[in-house]
């Protein structure tokens, strides 16, 4: 009984260790995390037009293709790495799906970020040359963002 | 009784005719309801780095605040219009604040949203010269967003 209940101790301080961010921090960390999403929400909103596009859901119209592609592009072009804040991961923080993994791996978030954005200036160029090129550009952004949400977002 | 019945009906009819979207549509208008609250935590964010070195919560900084100007400027351009869609005031649709007149008064929201462009503008003139510049060019943008959400903002 003894045992169990400094392990149950032992336990707790771990909990409360983890737990010590202050009120302010923890408002500047939910805000943070509210902001990214917001981003995040953004490039799906556009990324969703040319989808629809792609899917035949909507008609392929240069214009609106054109205009969803330079919103990826300027969501993208945002100076918000701020909102990547330290302890604003899945285990310290709530209301996120960030991995601790992604604080963790600098160079290949770095590398994986130069992807879609690479990905993100050739959709720009054929957004607004036709359906086939705007789909096959499609193919890679789904496949930048894929690749980060699959290495450092919970499932 | 059958007076009732037949206000009840009416009523009901009312409500029916009000609710005849189908669920695509639906999908449509809270996805674009979605991506408008998400620009308006992408302001939020960026006017809080602002207002908290305006209330000196922390220090004032050129890059910071410059950076956060800028960010301004850019939601602002995005091309963005179609979240605006028809039947997505409060009226027809969950999960919004926004007012029917909001539809109904185009040169006026118009009016109001060069206000706006103009104020962030200022902002982005202002941010990176110095706290007392970045402070007056923020009461501004604050004066712009609040006319609008005064007019067409559910309280």
């Amino acid at each position: 009984m003894q045992f169990s209940a400094r392990i149950l101790g032992a336990a707790l301080g771990v909990v409360l260790a983890a737990g010590t961010a202050t009120a302010e921090e923890d408002k500047a960390i939910q805000a943070a995390i509210k902001a990214r999403q917001s981003l995040m929400q953004l490039y799906a909103y556009n990324l969703g037009v040319l989808g629809a596009m792609a899917k035949g859901e909507i008609d392929y119209n240069a214009t609106g293709a054109q205009a969803a592609a330079d919103n990826l592009v300027a969501v993208n072009g945002l100076k918000m790495g701020a909102v990547w804040l330290p302890e604003s991961d899945n285990f310290s923080a709530k209301n996120t799906r960030a991995l601790p993994e992604l604080w963790e791996n600098g160079p290949d978030v770095a590398a994986k970020a130069k992807d879609l954005r690479e990905s993100l200036v050739a959709m720009q160029a054929a957004a607004g040359t036709g359906a086939d090129p705007m789909k096959a550009a499609l193919g890679d952004v789904g496949k930048s963002c894929g690749a980060c949400h699959k290495a450092y977002r919970q499932p």
